[in-house]
Order: structure tokens, then C-alpha cells, then sequence
């Protein structure tokens, strides 16, 4: 191929002054200012050639790990049969962010969020024997989700190009050695592209599978709360963070009760008219950390065994019609309800405390629920002689020897109540959200939060899918099995809008060298005679090199080049003047995006020197 | 980036003996066949890892070939909103292949069947100058059609990936330019795919524009139907395709007068109950080149002036209300009826009839219609005495006088009716459909038909979507121009699709070494010691020299290896054995996968004599 380099007037960058009102976030505004990106219609963006050459090299990096890894890459249609999105139960499960489309035959057809269906009916058709397994496939395609409210930018767009890839795997070992080398890519993936990620265990409670790591990017608009510690490097979505030692629980109730030995003996207050925990406190003149807090939780679907459990006995179980269940078949309690009890100035992790139930969905129960199932209206459920429902207790109560809590009877509260003596529990679980400056699960230290962004995800998925849609393959001795499954997503848009949110400063986008748009501009002070003439030669010859350059040739004021030079962000600036050119030997000024000085260099070391900076932050970048 | 080979056993080629039943035409069977293609529902495919690498490489050749045209690239959504294609009319126009899609808020949309309307928005709102143009935008990105009969594998799918580029020009001369480097490029496209493609002169009728060119491969399963000559290099669609010399008309009504002079008076005949031209014909014992045929046609939206037409003094005429029309803002008759006289032996190609009317659409009267205007049954119509509507006459007429036709009267016909003495015509045009045997307009030589497929579209659209849309920019001299606009389309999996069309034998695909999925495969008799050792390292050698390379490591038989490697139809094959190996100088087989012949040739000198004669081929295809 021919080699050229791109003259800024031929470059259709109409870089901006003014941005949306509703770009509040720096990727946004920069994305318009710089000229990367315009807006066809809420949360639908068209990438302009500069912002389309960025994405491409972000789209290439990944395919190149991806294809490291031994992933395939296909591609299935963006528009797919709605039939597969039933036969997997999401059809249902999906709601409105679902785009569905019926075409003129009246079938119906889904516009991909994501394509575990898609996969998996392609690999179900050619499976057959073990030999085939491990099998990694991916794409790097578009994918819609109608987002009730898109915003900032392409961060949170309807429209968007997902890389998802999908694995399959005769036993847990090669699933666990494929999601390795998935994280080992991820981390590469992310370094290439000059990108700090986060990487935190996550929650897999609703996607029905078990192991799960999420690739965070730390953002103030970010979606997920991240724990993280002072200390060492314990990062976690704080959906599934853990507690800290301090609250590990007493080894037994008999260890407990011999604690509560000096304890007065329980007794009954009349608290008439109290309705917060704070009221409560200062009526009884104590404190939050000394009130066990009780609520009554809905359960679906629980495939925990409750046979033993008080309140249970009663209840149905049957086996589970849930075919997408990761334990289709198992049998299950349709719904079930629990107390959970909690120190005062802690709170419930939903999250956790499904995962601890196996239950599809926890949610509080109703109002009614909880007055028929404790005796007593709303606000005094307590621990304390409640035999109607099993009572799981978090890791804290265990701790608790002279606590406050409800009686399970109107404007009444139980004083001097002690775990091991007065109360025992069903069951004991880690089931608080934890939060900032709580202590850390692995090293002690101090706990802190961030928000964060999402940019890739890898998932131990089971048998959801394959179990569902009915993949199976014959294994050495001629028996039929099913296989497991991982999926693997990295969102090419995020991705790409975070390098700016990390990489920018006040004048404009700041790029790593490996996802710049061009590694060189070249700016004549006037774009003629002997200038135009060493502009072009330099041009050619760092393109030559290998090097992509942009040359802006445009009739504007030095001033405005620079300052487009700056806003798009190119790593490598080099200005080409009269005067440098006069010297003795000619010369030109170099200066490097990243730093504020700049330095004049002979014209005819240039391109070498300019071209073995950029190979060498390249390398660093990929080592 | 690491360098690395592909292990068959890990490369996904699901290949297979059977085909789909509906799989008629080669490519079909052979994307199948080769393990390249899946099907997910009528008309949607998902290529496998084999296929895509053969896709992108041919994306990869239009995009380059794109940007050294001076094109650039952006990425609108697949998904639009419906408004823009409302702003220009063909939310209406398009009917039922357009995928329309309501989302959660109720909004329209459109899954994207080809961009005018995007990429037109999206100028509109940084157009601002002169200086901008021109402009050329272009996108590969997925496209759909919801196809009434969606067949032939990806030759006609629902989903499928165009490029398709936009340009915006001040003026025709720029236009002119951009649509030439447009058609160079396209050729140098087609060539590196190695496919031989038939450029021709397309109709732009509907389209609104003047100036196409179609670039079509030969295929039994074509939509169009081409007349190329066999002399010459003429090739036209039949829609579009010129009338022969031996049929231009005559210099003057005077002059066939003249001509007329030895035909007997003209004569009416009763020709009761006949009822086709052949009955007619045995009745008056003539032939059906002697016969006028005249057809009445109902014409819409028709921009010619017809003030001093026959019958048409009363004909309502107004402002066109379609914004869209290259010519919005003109006087057109919503309707209007013509005769049109032609040879008997001859059809009326509706295409060229339209262009001649400045129509928008033309189509045969109504009975109702054809009685009312001609006074007489449908069946009798005839140039003689016609004076209610105006009379456009095919060249041929012009030469005949002696001829049979309706006598507008039913059941009657005359005899001796010659062009010039007996009628004259409104309009001389040539609105024939020429058909094999006829004589080339260019050379006189015979032309002949063949089906042909569309591959790529170069157009000249002209005002169409700049004057529906509101574009504009400020010209030299500061007044609001608009500029004029093309489009070119080329559709990659139809291109794939053909390319295997062309290049295979009875035992698969064979490849064309710039779009193969690798270039070389290896296959070891056996993949064990000293085999597999030379093997790996001959494959890590090609690697090494940028050469793709599959290398067959399955335990397969010799013969099934060697049917997959000439299915898959990788150019080059090597096979490794112990008895090549154990030579005094090792050797191995290599064969070329377009010749039926292999040869030995010294291990050590199988990796330089590959890379060199691949190279040489690329270079052919691509210089």
C-alpha cells in the first residue's frame, strides 16, 4: 500500500468551542470539542474520522489479545431471532431495555444487547464430541440497549460495540484456566491502552453463575461503588464486599452466653410513640451500635434446604421449571421469608444476602407480611422469641451482649438482650454492606470507596445457557454431557471514553501513543514556500517510518493550530517556521503533549528522534 | 505483537460433506461446505472463524482503497432515528423492507438499509463553507433489508455489511471528479479481490440523479440482466441499454414520406375475432416486424412540458410538492397518457420510457382508461388518427412503410401504413429493450446477454437529499449555495460471496491469495516426532515472514486432511512425512492449490520459495 499522511484541511475535525449543555463529564465535552464524535438522536453518536481512528485501534488491541488468548473471533448477525431469546427465557426476563422488532412477516427479531443465545445455538449445532472443548469464541459487534436515560456521551449510550466472547468447557477446571487467561488478557488489554483499571470480585448473584471479576475505572458518575483499602490491594463492588475480621463471629452461642455473664437479665420497656431507630436511642439513652435491627425478607425461589428450618415445615417445594436455573432441576421453595438481624448502624446487602439464601431475589416483605408473620405491627421485630420464621444473623449480633431490640409487640422494645443467652440464631452469615472505613477483610487496614465505571467483565456462567438451550456433547466414554460456560465483555465505546477521562487536561485530550488518533502533527507557522516545503518532506518521511501524521496545512493563526493541536491531542507536535529554518542548520521545535516544554532539534534528526520516542513508549505499553 | 500459527484442532472449520437443501449456487454450498458460514434464520448468518478472516480481508482492501481515494471514515448507528428518513421522504417510499423499530419511549426508528439520510444530517450541521468541499464520508457498517425472499447464502441476506460513502461537491465538475476517482477505486478494489467485474451503465432513473455506474459479475442467479457486445467493450443493464445503429431513426418525416412512395394507399381491414399479434399476423399473412404496436401508458409526476402536447391542453399541471426531486420546485403533470408506438416483434422498456417523459414512474393504462383515450376495446390501438393523446414513436417506426396496425376501432385494423405519409409522430425516442442479436450502438457487432450480480453502485444523486434535508453553505462570495451530492455503495458479503463464485473447482474454494483465510496450510502425514517438530518449526518460519498459516495437527487420515485443505482452498499446501524427511536433504510436497501438480522440494528452502511466489501474487493483484 501507498503510504500518506493527512492534511488537517482534508481531515473533517470541526473542533468546537462551545459544548452540549448536557456534557457534564470531561469525555463527553472532549469527545465534541476535539471532533471525534457528533449526536444523531439521544444516546445515538456518530464517530467523526478522528474519534473513528481511536476507536479502531482500541477495537484492534483487543482483538489482538483476544486472538493471543486462543479466542476465535465470528460474527453473528446484530439483528437475531427472537425465538433464541425465548428458548434461554431472557425474552421474558429482559424487559423494556429489550429493542424488539417485528419484521414484515410478522416474526420477531431482537436487536443484540449481548449474545449468549446467539453463541450458543452456533456452537449447539456443531458440538459433538470433547474433543472440540475448550472452545472460546468472540465478536467485536454493534449491540443496542434502549437505556431509559442515556447520558454522558458514548459512556452511557443506547447503541454500542460490545467485544463478548463466550466459552465452553467439559469441567470447571478448563472453565477456571480459560477465565485465567481471560484476566491475564483483560489486564493486558487495559494496559495497552494506558487505562488504571480496578479490578474487583463482583457480584454474579442475578446472572445465575458463581466467580465473577469485574475491570473498574474509577469515575465520578460511575455506576458502582468500589471498596477499597488504604493498605493493600483488596477492591471490591461493595454489592459483594465483605466484612472485616472485627466482626467475624463468636466460635459458638455457648461462647457468646458465657460473655453475656455480667449482663443484666433481659427485660420489656415500654417505648409508646417511637419511631426511628434514632428516637429509640435517645429515649433508652443509647446508641445505634446497640440496637439489633430485624427485618423480614421475601425470598424466591431458595434452593437452600429449609426442612429443619422454624416456620418451615409448611412450606412448598418443588422442583425448579426454571430451565435457565444454573441448577435446573434442583428442587426450590417458590417463596420463603426470613428475618435478618443487624446491628443498628449497619445495613443489609441484598445482594449478599440472596447469594447466602441461593434465592433468585430477596426483597422486604410487605407490610402485611410482616405483621402476620411476627404478631406485631411494623418497627418491633426482634430476634427474641420469634419461632415463625428462620432468623439469620449477621457476623455483628454475634458480638452483641447488652443489645436493644424489638419485642414483637406494639411500642415495646426488649433492653439487655444477649446473643447465645436470650436469643440463638438459624443461621450466622456475612450479609452487612460494608462501607468506608471499616476494616479490611484481608489486611486490617482502613476501607474507603470510589465510584466506578464498568469496562470489562468475565464471568463463570455454568449451565444457564447451555442447560436451557440444550447443548450437550459426547464425552470419552460415549456419554452425553453438558458443557459449562464463561462469558468475557469489554465495551469498546467505555473504553475508549475513559482513556480520555483519564488521560486530559485542561487544554484538551492528552492520548497514549497506542490509541492516538495520529502520533504526529505538524504545524507550519505559514504553510508555504521553504516552510510548506519541509513540512511535507518531514511529513512524508515520519510516515515513511511507520508513523501516522497529520500536517495542518490550514490558513488559521499559529495560535488556533496550537490550541487544536492541544484540544485533538496528538502525542508528537512539531512546528515548522521561517526563523527555525534560517539557522544555520534548519531547525524546528519539537514538544511532546504530555509536557509543557518544548525543545527546537535539528530538521534532519527529527523524524529519527521523534520515531524512536514513539516505538519506545509503544513497547512500554505493550510489554 | 507475538507472531503466531493457527492449530486446526483449535480453529473452529466445522466442515461438512452435506449442504443445506436451498443451497443452489456454489458460493452457497461452498461457505457452508468449508465450514465458513452458519445460518441463524432466514436470510441471517453468522460467519465462523475461517469466513471472517476472509471477510475483513476484504473490508481491509475497500478501506484502504477508500482513504488513498482521499475518502475518510466515520461510524454513524446501525439504529436511526426515524425522523431523518421522514425529513426525506423515504420513511414513506421505502415500504416494507425498511426495518422499522418503536423503542420504550415510543420514538421511531429505522435498522439502517443504506445512510444518505445520516450522512446528511451530519454534514448539514458542520457544513459551513465552501472551503469544506469537497467532502467524501464513508462507513462499513451492518446494513439490513428485510428482504420479501431472502436466498443464495449472503448473496441476498436481510443482514449484511456495505461500505457505503457520501459526497457533497459545490459544483458538477467536482462532483465529476470524485465519482471518477470513485470508479478507479472500485476497479482497483475488484481487481485485488481477484474478481472480474463488468462495469456498466445502470439506470438512475428512480434514483433521481444523472450519472451511474453498476459494477457487476456474471452469475446465473443475477438480478440484472446485462447486454455486453461481442466485438466490442460495450456493456449497458438492459434497462438502460441502447437501441443499434441500424435502427436510428429517420432524418425527417419528409424524408419517410419519400420512402413511402412505392406502398400502396393505406386500407382498413376487418380482423374480427383475433386476438393476439400472431393471429393477426397468420390472418394478413404477415410478419410481426411489419406490425405497429401501440401501448397506451399512464405516467406520474411528468416534468416535460406538454402545453403543445395532443390532448393535453387541459391537463392540470403544478409545483411539484416533492421536496425530494432533483428538481423540487418544477412544474410537473401528476398525471398524463401517451401512446407508444413501437415494431411488433419489439418490447417497451418502461426504464427508458420514464426517462424520456421525465417521469417518476410509468405503467400500461387501465382498460377503462385505454377505451376511454382510444375510442375503441383494448387491442385496436394505433398511431393513424390518434390525435387524444401525444404519440411518442420507438426509432424503429420511423422505418417502416408498409406496416399493419389498430385501427382504433374494434375488431379492425389498417393495412399499408407507412411512417411519414399516413402519421407523424410527437416524440422520435428509443425506448426499445434490446435483446441478444441485436447490433452494438457502439461497433455494429452482435450483442449478447448474461446475467449479472451487483457488486458496487457509483451515483451521481445530485440535489436529492441536500434539498430535501435543507444543506447549505456559504459560497466565494458569501450567498447560500447547495451543494450537490453522491453516493457509492459496494457490498462486502456479496463481494465475498462472488469471489468464491469465480475462483473454486469440484473440490472447494480457491482462493485468491489477497482474501485467502491463510496463505499456507501445512499438513503433517502424521503430527508426531520428527514430523511434528519439522512442522512447528516450518510453520514458526512462514510466521515469522508474515506469511498466515494453518497447520493441520489432527489425527486424521492423510485423505481427509488433504479434502479439507483443497475445500477450505488455502493456496498453498505443504505436506510433511517421515519418508520426505529421511532423505539425504529432507524434503517436503508442496502444491499450489490452482494446479494439479506438486513437487519435493528441500525442507530448508520450502519457507523462502513460498513467501517469495505469495508475495509476487499479492503484488500482481495489488499493483
Amino acid at each position: 500500500m501507498t503510504k500518506y499522511f493527512t492534511k488537517y484541511s482534508n481531515a473533517f475535525i470541526p473542533t468546537l468551542r462551545e459544548v452540549p449543555a448536557d456534557a457534564v463529564i470531561a469525555s463527553h465535552r472532549l469527545m465534541f470539542r476535539a471532533g471525534l464524535l457528533r449526536k444523531l438522536a439521544n444516546g445515538l453518536f456518530t464517530y467523526l474520522p478522528l474519534g473513528l481512528r481511536s476507536f479502531r485501534k482500541v477495537e484492534q488491541i483487543i482483538r489482538e489479545e483476544m486472538n493471543a488468548s486462543g479466542a476465535l473471533e465470528i460474527k453473528p448477525t446484530v439483528v437475531v431471532p427472537g425465538e433464541l431469546w425465548k428458548e434461554s427465557g431472557r425474552w421474558d426476563a429482559m424487559g423494556e431495555s429489550l429493542l424488539r422488532v417485528k419484521n414484515r412477516l410478522d416474526n420477531d427479531f431482537v436487536v443484540s444487547p449481548t449474545a449468549e443465545e446467539v453463541f450458543t445455538a452456533t456452537v449447539r449445532d456443531e458440538l459433538s464430541s470433547y474433543r472440540q472443548l475448550p472452545l472460546t469464541l468472540y465478536q467485536i459487534n454493534t449491540k443496542f440497549r434502549d437505556e431509559i436515560r442515556p447520558r454522558y456521551g458514548v459512556m452511557r449510550g443506547r447503541e454500542f460495540v460490545m467485544k463478548d466472547a463466550y466459552s465452553w468447557h467439559a469441567d470447571d477446571a478448563s472453565l477456571d484456566e480459560t477465565y485465567q487467561a481471560m484476566g491475564r488478557a483483560y489486564r493486558r488489554i487495559f494496559k495497552r491502552c494506558g487505562l488504571s483499571v480496578i479490578p474487583v470480585k463482583a457480584d454474579s448473584g442475578a446472572m445465575g453463575g458463581s466467580g465473577s471479576e469485574e475491570f473498574m475505572v474509577e469515575s465520578e458518575i460511575g455506576d458502582n461503588t468500589l471498596i477499597l483499602c488504604k493498605k493493600c490491594d483488596y477492591a471490591a463492588n461493595v454489592e459483594k464486599a465483605s466484612c472485616a475480621p472485627d466482626f467475624h463471629p463468636r466460635p459458638s452461642a455457648a461462647f457468646a452466653k458465657a460473655a453475656a455473664a455480667g449482663t443484666p437479665p433481659i427485660e420489656k420497656k415500654d417505648t409508646p410513640n417511637v419511631k426511628t431507630i434514632e428516637e429509640l436511642c435517645a429515649f433508652l439513652k443509647t446508641d445505634a451500635k446497640n440496637f439489633i435491627k430485624t427485618l423480614i425478607y421475601r425470598a424466591v425461589n431458595v434452593e437452600l434446604d429449609l426442612s429443619n428450618a422454624p416456620g418451615c415445615s409448611k412450606l412448598e417445594r418443588k422442583k425448579s421449571g426454571d430451565a435457565s436455573s444454573a441448577k435446573s432441576g434442583n428442587e426450590a421453595y417458590p417463596e420463603a421469608f426470613f428475618a435478618v438481624a443487624i446491628r443498628g448502624d449497619l445495613d443489609v446487602n441484598e445482594v449478599k444476602l440472596a447469594s447466602v439464601l441461593k434465592a433468585s431475589e430477596v426483597t422486604l416483605a410487605s407490610d402485611a407480611d410482616v405483621t402476620r408473620l411476627t404478631n406485631a405491627p411494623v418497627g418491633f421485630a426482634g430476634p427474641v422469641g420469634l419461632t415463625s420464621l428462620p432468623l439469620v444473623i449477621d457476623h455483628t449480633v454475634t458480638g452483641m451482649n447488652d443489645a436493644v431490640t424489638g419485642a414483637l409487640e406494639k411500642d415495646t422494645h426488649f433492653q439487655h438482650a444477649a446473643y447465645g443467652r436470650d436469643f440463638e440464631a438459624w443461621r450466622i452469615e456475612d450479609v452487612r454492606t460494608v462501607k468506608a472505613g471499616d476494616a479490611c477483610p484481608l489486611c486490617g487496614g482502613e476501607l474507603y470507596t470510589k465510584m466506578g465505571n464498568e469496562l470489562g467483565h468475565i464471568f463463570k456462567l455454568g449451565f444457564k445457557y447451555t442447560r436451557s438451550m440444550n447443548v450437550t456433547y459426547l464425552d470419552e466414554n460415549g456419554k452425553t454431557q453438558t458443557p459449562t460456560m464463561g462469558c468475557y465483555g469489554i465495551g469498546v465505546d467505555r473504553t475508549l471514553a475513559s482513556i480520555i477521562e483519564e488521560h486530559h487536561d485542561e487544554a484538551g485530550i492528552v492520548w497514549p501513543v497506542s490509541v492516538a488518533p495520529y502520533h504526529v502533527i505538524i504545524v507550519p507557522i505559514k504553510y508555504d514556500g521553504a516552510v510548506k516545503e519541509a513540512a511535507d518532506k518531514l511529513a512524508d518521511e515520519l510516515t515513511k517510518m511507520g508513523l501516522e501524521v497529520l500536517l495542518d496545512d490550514r490558513g488559521e493563526r499559529p495560535g488556533v493550530k496550537f490550541n487544536d493541536a492541544d484540544l485533538t491531542g496528538i502525542p508528537w507536535r512539531i512546528v515548522i517556521g521561517d526563523k527555525g529554518l534560517a539557522q544555520n542548520t534548519p531547525q524546528v521545535e519539537i514538544k511532546k503533549r504530555t509536557e509543557k516544554e518544548n525543545r527546537m532539534i535539528d530538521l534532519d534528526k527529527a523524524a529519527a528522534e521523534i520515531s524512536q520516542k514513539i516505538r519506545a513508549e509503544l513497547e512500554a505499553l505493550n510489554e
